[in-house]
């Protein structure tokens, strides 16, 4: 049954992912080969500097005109793992103009493009796979997609960055702050030398757009996710989540409405219980936690990110669509039937834990509860902490529309006795939610 | 591009996952139909008792004659969830020789003919999807043979069995003994009125065999794999692995030789560390730790059993048969090209932690490191624990062959000064293994 043409790929990129892909298809070909039931032989690589190739990647398959391997007309599959808007965007275009089926770990350009590049694979009818765009190895496009194809996902609540996880584990376990926690990751390589991506929640945005449209069958583009990043995090903040039997993590969060009418999708630090599985998700692994109507909840966990772990995911799918192509079908498309718009921000469900530093005088609880009460609002649980004339007032609200709640934040503002808001964090995962 | 034409659905058991599944596909018939690209039609129940049948299941569909439902020859996919060797191994068989793919949840019939079952639905071009089998809605047989399907698979470590862990969980948080806790576990549902399947290990057995042979791309059989059941496990036991940093799992383990070159698939109990992920799975909740050569640790969570989820699991795979069949193609079959043997337990490297009850006088210690040394077990540490002439020696190898280790303890006993062995366990799951 073996055929013995072998399948060609072409791979873009030959960085950390794209040296581990050209290593792993080299070393390990004979189980590709039983695996895919035909041959896959690697036909050609295109980098942007030849000279920089890495050790073990076959130096006569490097060529520096990407787009001329892609249009080349024998070219099966296609490996693109340059990341990036463009060139990445016109090389997949051509790979399906030119009959090949695609397999990318590029976030960016999926949530911000992914309906038409979806739309083009399927008019030549063939596939675009992306696992390794979200979460590295974790398998979690695949069950969105298949495992749970007969579920109903209601939400999706995951650490898909492991650049902030291990800043926010460093704060949260040793005490430090923001900064000398960044200055430890970029020391340790898990941060970039920009890292404004990862920490002002870009990444995790991109990948939270990928989730809920896969989850929701619906689409949700990168302008959609409301995103807030982890550099005002303080190690006050970690302090009063301690107080409250809680940690703080970057979490992505997609939800579909309670009258299951429209989907939200968003990125911010959070207080999570620390009995919840997302709280001992250590530093730089990622996790994922769905909630789904049959399933229950399921929680996947692994590295998010690294040459390996993501070569792997790319690998994964590399093996479905060659199998797809020696069946001459495709594996699922994009399914967004269900058209759920996305609604804003402000609809979206939550509770705040804010703490004010207020006049240190009687009245000023009575003033600041009838600014919640005005903005109906209902208050859980309040704390206060007096010293010196001046007091801190600690509120954890109920959940209310989070338009209410930053509402009730601008009022207490305006109060005279209130000196300052010194910090607002959402609290999520909780029970009975 | 929607077919009108339906795909038509047998289903074979209506307990309490098949009852499950015939509600969702009829009140979520129209999110099933955009899903797999056609109307997907419950075209009949096949029951052992009509009368027993539940609310919510369309009683016309209900037939007792499950044979003739198989055969009927309209038939496009096949939902056995009988469970059980026959009639379900017939009823699978009739299928795939009357055109029909199917979707399973046996793990029983999936351990024991596993390697004919995949033959005959290759025979015949058909699918022969399990999901449910392993882990309830957990997806593992998916992301094992598809999502990994370019990496190597080195380890899988897991918790399988609900009832099992809900029992060791109890033990562990209240310092029940172990008949007590099964009086819990058997009070709340956890377990069933018989429950030898659940705590001799023989379920988690099967589902070992399933996962280690899709893990390795061999054939594992029921017969393969080593089994030790729960039902010893003692609070004393508890108690020494808490002063060792440990709980303790009955775990599943899978794990390829340091050599590669074989195999091994075991249930047992285990001390594990309380920092492993799986040592904080609770209740009745199943996770499973898979170590891939490029993909890293990964780790999968979820409800191992129950109706919703199994069914959640099986609606999965039935959407995937389904759109298989609309594509006239078939997704991947058996995996066993590797053909690795599985390697008998003496041969399996593991840890000890041995408790001794033995005479307290001076030179046991002594006696009974040399019995140690001679059978070439090293030991990690010792501890002792005398009162009134007697006294408790607890000693932990460092990891040896497991017929080393268990010939130790035989030449322990013949010891005079060894008044007997308190409990032997396994230790499982550190790092640097």
């Amino acid at each position: 049954m073996m055929r013995t043409r072998p399948l060609k790929v072409a791979l873009l990129g030959c960085g950390v992912v794209g040296s581990e892909v050209a290593r792993i298809m080299t070393t390990h070909a004979d189980d590709l080969t039983q695996r895919v039931g035909a041959p896959v032989e690697l036909a050609g690589i295109a980098v942007r500097r030849p000279g920089r190739v890495r050790d073990g990647v076959p130096a006569e398959l490097i060529t520096t005109d990407a787009t001329a391997l892609v249009k080349r007309g024998d070219i099966d599959v296609v490996v693109e793992v340059i990341g990036g808007i463009e060139p990445a965007r016109a090389l997949i275009t051509a790979a399906f103009e030119h009959g090949a089926s695609v397999v990318s770990a590029n976030k960016a350009l999926l949530a911000q493009d992914g309906a038409a590049l979806h739309a083009a694979a399927e008019q030549h009818g063939a596939d675009l796979y992306y696992e390794a765009a979200v979460a590295g190895a974790i398998p979690l496009v695949r069950p969105l997609r298949e495992s749970l194809a007969g579920d109903k996902v209601n939400r999706v609540l995951g650490i898909v960055n492991g650049t902030t996880n291990f800043i926010l584990d460093k704060m949260d376990s040793s005490g430090a702050g923001y900064s000398e926690a960044l200055d430890e990751a970029t020391a340790l390589g898990y941060a970039e030398a920009d890292p404004t991506a990862d920490v002002e929640g870009f990444d995790a945005a991109a990948k939270a757009a990928i989730l809920a449209g896969i989850a929701f069958h619906t689409r949700v583009r990168l302008d959609d996710v409301y995103r807030e990043g982890m550099t005002e995090v303080t190690a006050a903040d970690f302090a009063s989540a301690k107080q409250m039997g809680c940690t703080i993590k970057l979490l992505a969060i997609c939800e579909r409405a309670a009258d299951g009418r429209s989907v939200t999708a968003r990125v911010h630090p959070a207080m999570i219980p620390l009995g919840h599985p997302l709280a001992s998700v250590r530093e730089a692994y990622n996790a994922v936690f769905i909630e789904a109507e049959a399933a229950g909840q399921l929680m996947f966990y692994g590295p998010g990110a690294g040459g390996s772990p993501t070569a792997s995911a790319v690998l994964g799918d590399l093996v479905a669509v060659c199998r797809n192509k020696l069946a001459e079908s495709t594996g699922p498309g994009e399914s967004a039937y269900t058209r759920l718009p996305v609604s804003p921000m402000g609809e979206v469900v939550t509770r705040y834990h804010i703490s004010l530093d207020v006049a240190d005088k009687p009245g000023v609880l009575a003033q600041v509860a009838t600014v919640f009460a005005e903005h109906g609002v209902s208050i859980d649980t309040v704390r206060q902490q007096g010293k010196d004339g001046e007091a801190a007032l600690v509120v954890v609200t109920h959940r209310a529309a989070d338009a209410a709640l930053s509402a009730t934040v601008e009022a207490l503002r305006k109060l005279d006795t209130v000196r300052g808001v010194a910090s607002i964090m959402r609290v999520e995962g909780e029970k009975g939610e």
